[in-house]
C-alpha cells in the first residue's frame, strides 16, 4: 500500500487542500497533482500543505501540446508553458512531469510527431537542470487527433532515448496502452526510463473517449500482468490510480478514495 | 473511378436492391455487402441483381467473433458462422470475406488472441477450397474490448502469415489504423496479402467509438499517403468507402452516394 498514489483527477470534486488532507487521513502517502487545481491556491501553499501532511507528489500533470493542437482548439505555446510546468514541478518536490504532447496539425501526422521530438529536444536540458524528468505519456489512439500524436509506449520511447534517462522518460498508463500487442516488449525496452505507472480500467462498452475509465477490476485490463511488466523493467515508484469517470465524480471525495484503496488492494497488488 | 466501391453500410437506409441499382445508376462498379442486408432478400436474389446490374462485390462483411465476445453480448459460434459466411461469399462471387475477430474474453487478452489464431487455422483450408480469402481486419484499439482483439495490421499479418496468401489476408481500414506509427512498414510487409482497402475519415472530436466516422476529407487522415502505401504493396483492387455516421444515415441513399463519389474523387485519387 505504500506505493499507492491518488491521481487527483479521480477525486475531481476535491480541491488541493481537501485531496492532500484526504490522502493523509486515508494513509495514502502519494498524490498526483494537476496544475489547474494547484493554481487555485498556488504552488507555495500547495507545497506547504504537502509538507504539513507528509504527502509526497508522484507527478505533476501536465505540460506538452507541442503540436499546437488542443482538445478545445485554444492556442498554446507548448514549449513556453512546459517550462513553467517544469518550474512548478520542481517547487512541488516532484521529479516527474507528465506530458500530453498534442494532436495532429491538419492531416500531417509525421510532421506533428517531428514537432514533438523537436520540442522535447529543446526542453530536455532545461528539465535536467531542474531535476525534473519529462514523462512522455502515450495516449490511446482514439485521442490521437485531438490530444496526442504519441500512441504507443514504443513510440514515446523512441523520442525519449535521444536524451539522458534522467531528463526524458515514459509514463505507462494502463487505459491508454493495455490493448497494445507489443506492450510487454515495449515496457521491457523502457527499463530505467519509466517515469510513472498509472492504473485504471476501461468501461465496456466504451461510451466516451475521455471519461470511459473505471476503477481497477471493472473492465478488461489485467492489472497484475502490467504491474509485473513495469516491475520487471525496474520500476519501483508510486502507482497512481487515475480515473476519469462521470459517475465517480458525483460521489464525495472520501468515498471515492475508499473505493480507490479497495480496488487497488484487490486487483493491483501482486496476489 | 473504376476502383471505387460503395460499402453498403455507408448508405444504411438502402436495401440491397436499392444499393445495387444505385451503384449501377451512379456508375460505381463495385459494392461491399453486409450479410444482414443480403439476408433480407437472400443470397441467390442478391447474386441475380448483381448480374443484372453489372455490379461486382468487393467484399462480404462479416465473419469472425472467434473469441465468443460480441458487442451486444449475444452468444455466437464464430467458426460455424464464418463457414456459412464463406459459402455466402462464394455464391455472391466475391473472393474476400471480412473478419471481425471478437473482443476480449474476461481479462485474458493473450488467450483471446490465441483463440483467433486457432480459429483462423481451422477455417483457412475451408476458405481456400471455396476460393474465398479470410480478410483479417485490425479494428481500432478503442474497439478491442468488445469487437476485435486484433488492433494493428502487424498483428493481423502475424496470424495471416501462417497460411497461404490465397487463404488469409489483411484488410486495411483507414479509420482503424491511420494513427499507427508503424503503419507504413506494416502495410509494406503485407505485400501480396492485402485483401481490401477501406477509406473514410475520423470525426474530430471523436464523440462515438463506432459512429465517429466521416467522409474522406473531413478529418485528420491523409488518404493519398495511405493509398500510396497499399499500392506500393501491390494492392490494385477495389477501394471501399465505408462510413458509419448517424448524420449521413439520415440522408437519402442517392445523395449519400453522390457525396461518396465527390469526396473520393477529391481526397482519395492520386493528385
Amino acid at each position: 500500500m505504500d506505493r499507492l498514489s491518488l491521481n487527483q483527477i479521480t477525486t475531481k470534486t476535491w480541491s488541493v487542500p481537501e485531496a492532500i488532507a484526504g490522502c493523509a487521513e486515508a494513509g495514502v502517502g502519494w498524490i498526483g497533482l494537476w496544475r489547474d487545481k494547484v493554481a487555485e491556491i498556488g504552488v507555495d501553499e500547495t507545497a506547504r500543505l504537502l509538507r504539513r501532511h507528509g504527502v509526497r507528489v508522484s507527478s505533476l500533470c501536465r505540460g506538452g501540446f507541442f503540436t499546437g493542437v488542443t482538445p478545445d482548439g485554444s492556442p498554446v505555446d507548448g514549449v513556453a508553458d512546459t517550462r513553467l510546468a517544469i518550474d512548478e514541478a520542481a517547487r512541488l518536490g516532484t521529479g516527474e512531469l507528465v506530458l500530453v504532447v498534442g494532436g495532429v496539425a491538419g492531416n500531417d501526422l509525421a510532421g506533428s510527431r517531428q514537432r514533438v521530438a523537436d520540442a522535447v529536444g529543446e526542453l530536455a536540458p532545461y528539465a535536467l537542470d531542474r531535476g525534473v524528468r519529462l514523462g512522455l505519456e502515450a495516449l490511446h489512439p482514439m485521442q490521437c487527433a485531438e490530444r496526442s500524436v504519441l500512441s504507443t509506449v514504443d513510440q514515446a520511447l523512441e523520442i525519449a532515448e535521444e536524451h539522458p534517462a534522467e531528463a526524458v522518460g515514459v509514463v505507462v498508463d494502463e487505459f491508454h496502452v493495455w490493448w497494445d500487442p507489443r506492450i510487454e516488449s515495449s515496457i521491457a525496452k523502457a527499463e530505467g526510463r519509466i517515469a510513472g505507472f498509472h492504473v485504471c480500467d476501461q468501461l465496456v462498452p466504451l461510451t466516451d473517449t475521455l471519461l470511459g475509465r473505471a476503477l481497477p477490476g471493472d473492465g478488461p485490463i489485467d492489472h497484475r500482468r502490467l504491474r509485473r511488466c513495469v516491475e520487471a523493467a525496474g520500476y519501483d515508484g508510486p502507482i497512481e490510480v487515475e480515473v476519469f469517470n462521470a459517475e465517480l465524480w458525483r460521489k464525495p471525495g472520501r468515498e471515492v478514495l475508499r473505493q480507490v484503496v479497495e480496488s487497488y488492494r484487490k486487483y493491483c497488488v501482486p496476489g
